[in-house]
């Protein structure tokens, strides 16, 4: 069932919810590892229930769980225990994202477990990671965002915070996580032996925060939201049209110079505030305001078509909407397919990691019913 | 000079610049891979002169190519290609991130480099990819991060349109080729094999859209920005306080009960618009308006003991300052340091793959110097 990819033959064990470490395993499936969901018996992994909701099939579960199989037990029940046991046996990789400690509880810690299986690799992700002051404490996604310092430079100057759309603080922790075990898989063939990977959602943002500590702590000055605008090209940045917005990349004097011919404003090329781009960067706020004068007489959409032929860098602010029509990103394969037996044809995001030596199917195996595969399952492992 | 972790003794060239190409290179640097920075002779990776600048040596620069070595190489020059050719021979992985094209043009594209060196692993990161319709576009950071519909649902509803205060169509691509990499280096092990690894910067941003592709599609509605609140739990977003902000999560029953108490606001229990999560939701901002009445009666530091005290999942929003002196993020190591000999100790993100087999040195090496290591890479590549 799995697809083919170079982790063909790799069994992960994913006893996740939500989003961290289903994601995870999710991007392993997706290189072709075999994936077997343990779930909670009843309800399954807390994001089936999550809206929207299709014929009993939640577009948010299958869009992270996609080309797994699940098999549900109850880790308290001895019986069930023994399963989970059983399949470790055969297993290289467990992912887990529970709350430091559980797993211990469960009597199924890293500890124990490399005893047991000591080829295997152990792919924690919590919200602090293993260790530390805040190590038990309760994480969000949000959480991470405010506490790793993504929302203190994201937004317009002096408004109140905002939370990144997307949910960045799991899904950098997994990407990370995956990169983990990979390299670990490959270690392994020397070694032998697994190894405990413990991922922080709050290191990854930190991580993620670009140069800003570096830049922070060379020049002594806190960074700050600079809500649309670059802080050191300019033009950079989103621009009022007569319909909408449009970004338009035009920093050097070259590009400038094209660009303030093509919107009209053939009067900024003689503005001694806009002669150079330091000029430029300086009177951000300004230039803004007079490219916008020129740029309201015409729709997003014409703009394109002369900043394109122009050949000024640009950009149409997409919705979802013009996202899944795009023609490059479809032509890329980006959104792929399920076929669900409840909810038909469930759609999205594909693999963004296109190998020269593995295809990129566009019909993917769904993502499984809750306990589906339990009967193969245990004709395998439990024999 | 490469640290000790599972990718020692694989030969990384990185031939790209700026930052998807040299953050990819860095991971595989944390991991143990020996990096050979290729630049351009005279001024280098274009990053070298990104401010702030300490005695000649940009932080920018510093916090992405730590740990690597240098040689400048004219790859119009015969001889310096040569030098690059005999180093290619030895080399695991070759990391670029040109215009699609450039690599050809310089007669150093996959097609010809898959015939001379069949182990290669040849990884490409640009901002739509290899191919498609915009394939040979420029693209920056927020002109993917306008496309791949992210900067659609962040921000303020109704208000202008805000880049993400990080480089994440970068960093996301760069952590995607790594997996690619490393998934690519164990597959060689079986295979004997390299391959090419196509990375498009706006494919990672879809990726990243978590469910919002299969939310729209299963819907019909296309996702919308929410500013500082989450779609389906409430209270849980950006709380004002009486001298800033606070993150507070408070979805469930109990933990609105015990949080309505704590902040002197227990007639929010009995006011039917809130009795619920789903009656929470449908009266969110009408509740957030509440909520800061009383919180607006103490400092968000008094707010986070109370909160801490009282076992409400909380979170400061943190400014860069905070997040280098936050006693979680030290004690995981999240902030190491480098020497430079020019521009002294500079500190940077640390490598959040934690994994028990191997340490995680808080000294680094530092970034190299422009062609700092020439003669010692010619003499064992080239004799």
């Amino acid at each position: 069932m799995s697809i083919k990819g170079p982790l063909n033959g790799i069994i992960v064990v994913d006893m996740s919810r939500v989003l961290a470490g289903p994601f995870t395993a999710m991007v392993l499936s997706d290189l072709g590892a075999r994936v077997i969901k343990v779930e909670a018996p009843g309800k399954g992994d807390d994001s089936r229930s999550f809206p929207p909701i299709k014929n009993g099939v939640s577009a948010y579960f299958s869009s992270v769980n996609r080309g797994k199989e699940s098999i549900a037990l109850n880790l308290k029940d001895d019986k069930d225990k023994g399963i989970l046991l059983k399949i470790l046996e055969k297993a290289d990789v467990l992912v887990e994202n529970f709350r430091p400690g559980v797993m211990e509880r469960l009597g199924l810690g890293w500890e124990v477990l490399k005893e047991k299986y000591p080829k295997l690799i152990y792919a924690a992700s919590s919200g602090f990671g293993h260790t530390g002051p805040y190590s038990k404490r309760a994480a969000y996604d949000m959480v991470v965002q405010a506490m790793g310092g993504i929302m203190s430079i994201t937004g317009h100057p002096g408004e109140s915070p905002i939370r990144i759309g997307t949910s960045i603080g799991d899904l950098t922790a997994a990407l990370y996580a995956v990169i983990g075990i990979v390299a670990a898989l490959y270690d392994r063939i020397a070694t032998g032996k697994g190894c405990k990977i413990d991922i922080s959602m709050l290191d990854c943002q930190v991580a993620f925060l670009e140069n800003a500590i570096a830049r922070y702590l060379l020049s002594g000055t806190i960074p700050k939201p600079l809500g649309g605008v670059h802080p050191s090209i300019c033009p950079f940045g989103v621009f009022k049209t007569a319909d909408s917005y449009v970004i338009i990349v035009a920093g050097n004097d070259k590009l400038f110079e094209t660009m303030a011919n093509v919107i009209g404003m053939p009067e900024l090329l003689t503005d001694e505030r806009y002669k150079s781009n330091p000029d430029r960067c300086a009177h951000v706020w300004e230039l803004k305001a007079d490219m916008e004068r020129g740029l309201a007489k015409k729709t997003t959409e014409e703009w394109l078509q002369i900043l394109e032929k122009a050949g000024i860098p640009f950009a149409p602010i997409n919705d979802i909407k013009a996202v899944v029509e795009d023609p490059q990103i479809n032509e890329r394969n980006m959104i792929v397919e399920t076929e669900d037996p409840d909810a038909g044809v469930v759609k999205m995001a594909g693999n963004p990691i296109k190998m020269s030596s593995y295809d990129d199917p566009h019909v993917r195996v769904r993502a499984p019913h809750l306990d589906e595969h339990r009967k193969s399952i245990i004709d395998e492992f439990c024999r």
